[in-house]
């Protein structure tokens, strides 16, 4: 039923390859399917000064896309002078999921920019963003304690984003591109590991969604989320 | 508990005053206790180049604050010579939210713009704007009727918007400024006159949420918006 | 003659209703006939570099226009991404006029910023700002007064503004809309509450004016001051 | 008493260069003092958008300031991305100074640019800007007319312009940069070689000034403006 | 000698694999040592307004770096609101270089766009990216041949380039980032397959250079051109 | 056999005259035949953030070109509200020809900045202005030198460039406008008075050029540099 084949309870093959940025202090390539976003963690101990003598850290975040990630060529957001409210609106995400996990002010007065550049999109590059960012972090933060430039233990736990949808009446999980322009509903979920909520943002496209449906769209995404908090782990123990 | 002395399931006084603007197709002034937002709707029959002859109309959304809006003054959008990521993700969820009502064929070729601008803020702007604006829609849609210039019946539902919050440790009901800083969690739903979710966005500003909690939530606001559609069903009516 | 059925010496009714923004430390609804402009005055300790350390103060003045406050939308300066040449020519005429009153030693080292924006425009929008301005600005000196932040006496006089213009060949007070459209000559007069010019500005919109024309035009622009500074004076003590 | 050593009703030496840019339809160097402005005429018969099919033409003016023309070095307007409100004020003043004179439908479907860029700064280069923009936009009509490309009888009469102020209690014309400093009032008049007014603007910078001090005022610029027309008479001729 | 070793007439290992962007006409990720460069070839059927009609078509570049892909974070163009003058300066110098061996009646009414986006810079990104630009280009070329949406034989030649420059005292080939900061003299070759030149760049950083030294780095430029230009050749028949 | 009638080595009439900016603390007028350019030299001590306190000076350079300078109008980069790519790569030529010859500890903790405004174009007046920047470079030195800001010998060496194309098939030296748009190849040299390169950019505009050419154009490049060498020692010591 799903272009992909795919059942649906199935996410697409997720890989993550770590330290594929040399001169970052944490990078990591996260591939959900096609979709493939180059995530890197970028140290910095001069704080903004809106941050300088808080006693405490920020986590941020940017997300890009190259032109030709997609089918047709995107206009570059250098050359358009700004970038969209949607670019703005999916970074502003990915920096909020990672700092629900961190514990700023044991980060102590350092800032860490997570760079979140789609090479490829098939949908989902905001939730393969927060997932391959939270590794980039993960190194990033071993990277400072290694120099002991943290004031204590950092991460409270790990994040990981899905998304879910209602796809020709059916419930299905982590949805391609095929699937993301037909959606009558589409949902995006962070998780904790612990399987808490960090950020639920469902949309009707189609039709309004009740209740059941969402509580269908949530156990898929109890499903992913746990299946990508493995993956998380195997990739950071590797 | 709460610093406005409400109960955890009240909301705030909320009021509609309808047709505040001379020259709007719609208008209404929406107040949710002190968060004041005047809504305006305008018709523009010339179509923007990427909606030109495909049949159909749209609705689209602007927001802004006034500069002294809020308890310290905030630096206007036309001086820093951009909107803020926060206005292009308001403003963005006002469309979609009144579009998830409206039937664009029977629309016909027009743009129906929404102007949400708010004179005093004080918590929950984007859920006042979202309630007010399908008030202004209403009317530009009966002046379009007058005119017969659509070509069905244009609205499939009403709309309505209400947060919601864990205030600490409870949930409560339509968070206003004092609350809305301190919330663990705050969330947003809009939903339909017909109790239907057309978006929901919760966040964990704390700690992360379960699914009990946002449960409660969900209750809250299933309350919240059935009494905002018997407002906006008594404004329209009067 | 004229399209109100005004005669050439009436001014609109003219309405100055104070206190409208909770959080403002002076502020002001003014009307002249259908314009109405919302003015705050905001008091901020912390000056720009540039006034720093010179033991003086700075009153300044931004302006604005909702985009619906027009018979057809007019864009959101915030989202063409700059203030258009005329909405910089009044702001800068609005700070002037109301700097003419001030004495900046005697402010302290303080500036106030005057908001002023359109929510209905109907022709006068510059002059109803600078007389509306004036009160939020009264305002905003007593409450720093209350507070001891001033170092002296502040203000040295009244200000208020009126256009007036040659209409199908007459002189006539106060344009609206309708006949500011059409006249041949414009003008907006800036003045003090004894009756002394702050800025005076004709321009010949048609055929170029005498100096016959430009008396008329002051005797009447006498006139409009001097009831527009009765109508100051009893909003300022009501 | 005055800086220069000048009588109050003197003006500057002034002077017009014609034909100073090679490939303008009209262009001058005009020099009031040590002031000096470029000023060129362009031509062209691609109408912008909204002007197309209304059968008559238009009249516009940018100015620019280089960076030395000025004691200190001025910022670049097209570094910092934007003219300043006063280069806007400016520009705005100097195309309507023009089209006063100019009847637009005997003009046809055309524009004419008049490009008005300071090589030296000493005080009144709004006033030696029109006075030079209208030589190069004579030269440009002229250009027009041998091609027949107008419909008629363009200019309805010249155009000028000078300054006068109230310096240290005197009303003087023309004032040079250290005396514009320091004046109380400074005003600029535009005015037709026939004597009438074009525009006035009248600033209190001190203290307000009253009706006796305008009409001084008004008595020199009537002076300043009759030498003005005369030297542009003589110019045009020769 | 040289930081990394080499000999001053090596190359540093180059590499360039083709086709890894699946939605591009033409891609490839070229490698000079550690600068990695993806390169995309996005063809374009309908041509921008300038160019319509003209009976040819157009090949234009633009280039970007991710933000971690230097030593310390740069700061995301797409946030700073505008391209660097490098940045622009780099994707001319790509356009203009890849159009010399282009011929554009030939490609008929099509543009062709080559996006450099530099994923790690580690020395020379610009000669990396016209000589991974040419193959990109190639592999689009060939695309729209399959289709027959050419008019004839598109390509004059190949194209690629590389940088030279005096370090310490000798002409060295392919500068790296250790080099580059610290060298001399710098130049950059870019040069057709049949070893002409389509531009030359070279700029004393210290002291000027002199006509031997020239000589020199050009027998460098035509020994590395000829290196490049087989694996040009190789990556495309593979 | 040039539009011109010029011999192939000869250059056009160039003169320099200085001292025509009152302000500038360096100034002078450039034409290379029909191209004139305005040069000025600005010499500030209060050095720019990342300057400050390393015992060193800077020098950079900014070019703009009127708007009327060229054969139809350019649009104003001011109102455009950036600099094209082509400007801003001037800009950064000329700012590295005049640092190339400037000893920037010997400068002292101040910075020259070097406008160059071109007021007409005739094709050349990227070496029109380094050649004229460079003269009102060593007045702005002089003038520093008389009030002791400097620290030891600043210059160098004098620097001049020069143009230098393939028109028609032969190597011809200083291109005007109407052989710059035709010429295969075009060169620019900047070179200094001793003879050595400071900078070489050769592009092939048509065919791609050998060796032999390049050695043509860097012949005619020493006469034309040398020439032009001698002209600027004339001017400074007049």
């Amino acid at each position: 039923m799903r272009p992909s084949g795919r059942a649906p309870s199935d996410m697409r093959a997720v890989t993550i390859e770590r330290n594929v940025a040399m001169k970052a202090e944490g990078s990591c390539l996260v591939a959900f399917g096609n979709t493939r976003v180059l995530c890197t963690a970028s140290v910095e101990t001069s704080l903004p000064g809106w941050l300088r003598g808080k006693g405490q850290g920020w986590v941020t975040a940017e997300y890009g896309m190259l032109p030709r990630a997609t089918g047709s060529r995107t206009r570059r957001e250098a050359t358009a002078g700004k970038q969209t409210g949607r670019t703005q609106e999916i970074q502003r995400l990915i920096g909020r999921s990672l700092r629900a996990v961190v514990d700023l002010a044991n980060l102590g007065e350092a800032q860490i920019t997570l760079d979140c550049d789609v090479l490829e999109a098939d949908g989902g590059t905001r939730t393969a963003s927060i997932t391959g960012a939270y590794v980039a972090l993960v190194d990033a933060i071993r990277w400072m304690e290694e120099r002991k430039l943290t004031k204590g233990e950092v991460l409270r736990d790990a994040v990981a984003a899905v998304s879910c949808g209602i796809y020709r009446g059916t419930a299905v999980l982590d949805l391609d591109y095929l699937e993301d322009v037909e959606a009558e509903t589409d949902a995006n979920f962070v998780m904790t590991g612990s399987g808490k909520f960090v950020e639920i943002q469902g949309t009707a496209e189609g039709a309004p969604f009740d209740r059941d449906e969402l509580e269908a769209l949530m156990n898929l995404a109890g499903k992913g989320i746990s299946e990508l908090s493995e993956l998380q782990k195997a990739a950071l123990s590797a």
